[in-house]
């Protein structure tokens, strides 16, 4: 499905990710997408590699979600190139104004996330971004968020998947997209 | 010192951008650039006036720092165009491997900011960009962790500056600017 330029993308991103064992705690080796933005040819492939697979499986977007932190990486660098809404995810309490508010189940206890509800217009399409699929909890609070405010996601992408994890079992309802995969666990 | 055509990304920029009076607390009028950034045409005003003034003012830059969270919408976005290193300072305990540190004097107790030590060399270009310039310490900050890896801050951009609360007297050794400027206080 990837084109030649593209697989090349996904393989020069992939061979300059970092991997740190043991953070941010014992027994999880952290892939740093950061070590690999430190290339500047890492950066123009993340941004190549997004928009041609963008326009190839959803060329209908009307806004990109991103979110906190490293998914604003994404969100206004796509969104300035389509000229499409760039719309933050946030925890509790960093969004001004009237907000949607959605619970997310940690470890241990919960979080919350908003999403302004001036962001998002009814009916519009919206893709969600992030740098890493784990469990998937965050991006599925993320669909739920987009759902109140009854806009429709298109599609959920992230460079990288932590197969293991299953997050894919919480999203079955949308298109869900990775370019990396890790099966570590 | 502006194009037409920035000028007029500049108001286009300035008309969007959301005004909340009491947030996050009582007497601040919180301005939220992520209520500008719901338009498609904002965004790509904000990347063409980012890549405009940068390559009028500083053009051999090797580095775009991005403060964590809201730097982030830049950094990548700034990178991915000019094919120059991304790189992120996150609050203590979010970036992987050895890093550089500084604290942060907030109104009350510290803040530590961390910096990658591989993420930048010894003599690079970086430029610092954030949303936001109000008191100025995060950018000091950033500015102390950059020299502390002997990189050299050839500019701090935020888009829009407080400038009744003199952010720039902690920066006064280098290069600032903001495009949109208020002096409410």
């Amino acid at each position: 499905m990837y084109s030649e330029a593209d697989k090349k993308r996904i393989e020069l991103i992939k061979q300059h990710i970092g991997e740190f064992p043991d953070f941010p705690k014992k027994g999880i080796v952290f892939k740093d997408l950061f070590t690999a933005l430190s290339s500047g040819e890492v950066c123009r492939a993340v941004k190549e590699l997004f928009l041609s697979y963008i326009k190839s499986t959803c060329p209908h977007v009307d806004a990109v979600v991103g979110l906190d932190a490293r998914g604003f990486l994404f969100s206004l660098m796509i969104a300035a190139e389509l000229e499409i809404g760039c719309v933050p995810i946030r925890k509790r309490g960093k969004l001004p104004g009237e907000t949607y508010s959605v619970e997310y189940k940690l470890e241990y206890g919960v979080d919350i996330f908003e999403l302004q509800k001036a962001a998002l217009k009814p009916g519009q399409k919206v893709l969600i971004v992030d740098d890493l699929m784990a469990t998937g909890g965050t991006f599925e609070a993320a669909t739920r968020l987009v759902e109140q405010a009854k806009a429709e996601v298109v599609q959920c992408v992230a460079i990288m998947e932590l197969t293991g994890l299953r997050g894919r079992d919480k999203l079955k309802e949308y298109n869900v997209h990775s370019f990396i995969q890790y099966n570590d666990d």
